[in-house]
């Protein structure tokens, strides 16, 4: 099956947002998605983008998505942080994963970046599997704090 | 003691250095700050800067920080996230840190952001005890991943 991996456009929105509504889901987590596809147009391709995304593609169409944005850690300056990197169910196990991942990793190094930081359920195996064949290092120990407005 | 909350500016970068490796320090990670001072003047002071902060001070000069960016979160989206809040040792205690925290919020209701996001150490009680105090949610099971170039 040939997969290709492209930039995503603002009319790939709807798409993509069914993409993260489903990846909350499989992260026990559906109640927590209160963004919507127009605050997602506003912030991502209005005067000041705060997140880019790429897109993989076969011939059924878009079959998932690296969701990333810029993040500056203190102690290793300006990285890639991968918010999300979904791959619809049924298209799993066939590489969209790594070559979106692989993507990422490209576009860091190119804009001069420190590396790429990302967060995972500690619980989700398949993805620690992807990860740690990258080398990635995982790390225990730290709570995500939230205050919403 | 009058404690005062700023902008940060190009030339505190030096003692806001020193402040993060005081932080790096007190979280047993002192090896991991690969960041200069160099760095963090291009990034946050050049053409599109990543980060900002507001510095506490107090008669004796700066005692305190709050390092933040924009953070895209695609369950809410657009954030402050809180990379720092530090305290000078001598100085914690005296409500430099509430100060700094509530500066942050403010700045990201004004913003129009969703809500603010931040890390703590699962064993640091003292910033548990502060956030607590402001209706945080905190959350475990998620692992921290990074891959540097």
């Amino acid at each position: 099956m040939n997969i290709s991996i492209r930039e995503g456009r603002e009319e790939d929105l709807p798409e993509i947002f069914e993409l993260i509504k489903e990846l909350a889901l499989f992260e026990k987590a559906p109640e927590q998605v209160t963004n919507t596809i127009d605050r997602m147009r506003k912030e991502g391709f209005g005067d000041n983008p705060v997140y880019s995304f790429f897109v993989a593609e076969n011939q059924s169409g878009i079959i998932g998505a690296a969701i990333h944005y810029i993040r500056y850690s203190t102690w290793k300056g300006a990285r890639l942080f991968l918010e999300d990197l979904i791959v619809k169910e049924s298209f799993r196990g066939l590489g969209a994963g790594s070559l979106l991942f692989e993507k990422c990793i490209e576009l860091g190094k190119k804009q001069g970046y420190s590396g790429m930081t990302w967060q995972v359920l500690d619980w989700n195996q398949p993805a620690i599997d992807l990860y740690n064949k990258y080398n990635s290092q995982l790390e225990a120990g730290w709570l995500n704090a939230n205050l919403d407005y």
